[in-house]
């Protein structure tokens, strides 16, 4: 949970979750949204990985990365029993 | 929002925030419920204040912790939006 927080805390990584709600994408595509090197934007997609809000998946040449559904109900489930919201009224 | 996400990659954090769910307290109150030193929990009740996330109001000789609903409202919105969960669903 430290390290979904972690991930969370800058403002290109969450924009790259946004942009993976609309569909499944590979690094280039996400990195074409951004003004912003490829390696930096490998960097975020990494640290998104190890938070394992995101996840890669080898797709013949290319990496295809698409939102962690499991992991990221399970970390808004904790988020909201933290700010006493209950799981239920979604 | 960057700030309010480095102060909840903390599980001490986190645990102050559901302990100010059951009311305001002061700060010897607050350490009372860790196994930590007074001067660590004053740390991450100086987080917690620069993120926004709890208030501080002096009464009296005592300083008074609680949760800041406004901001807190606010962060559980954008939060909510970066998943996708729409807010009147709540």
């Amino acid at each position: 949970m430290n390290l979904a927080f972690k991930a969370l805390s800058d403002g290109t990584r969450r924009d790259i979750l946004r942009l993976l709600q609309s569909g499944d994408l590979n690094a280039g595509e996400i990195a074409s949204h951004f003004e912003m090197s490829k390696p930096s934007i490998s960097h975020h997609l990494n640290v998104l990985k190890q938070a394992k809000l995101v996840q890669a998946e080898r797709q013949g040449q290319e990496i295809i990365y698409s939102l962690n559904a499991t992991v990221m109900q399970e970390f808004l489930s904790a988020f909201l029993e933290l700010f006493g919201v209950n799981d239920d009224e979604i």
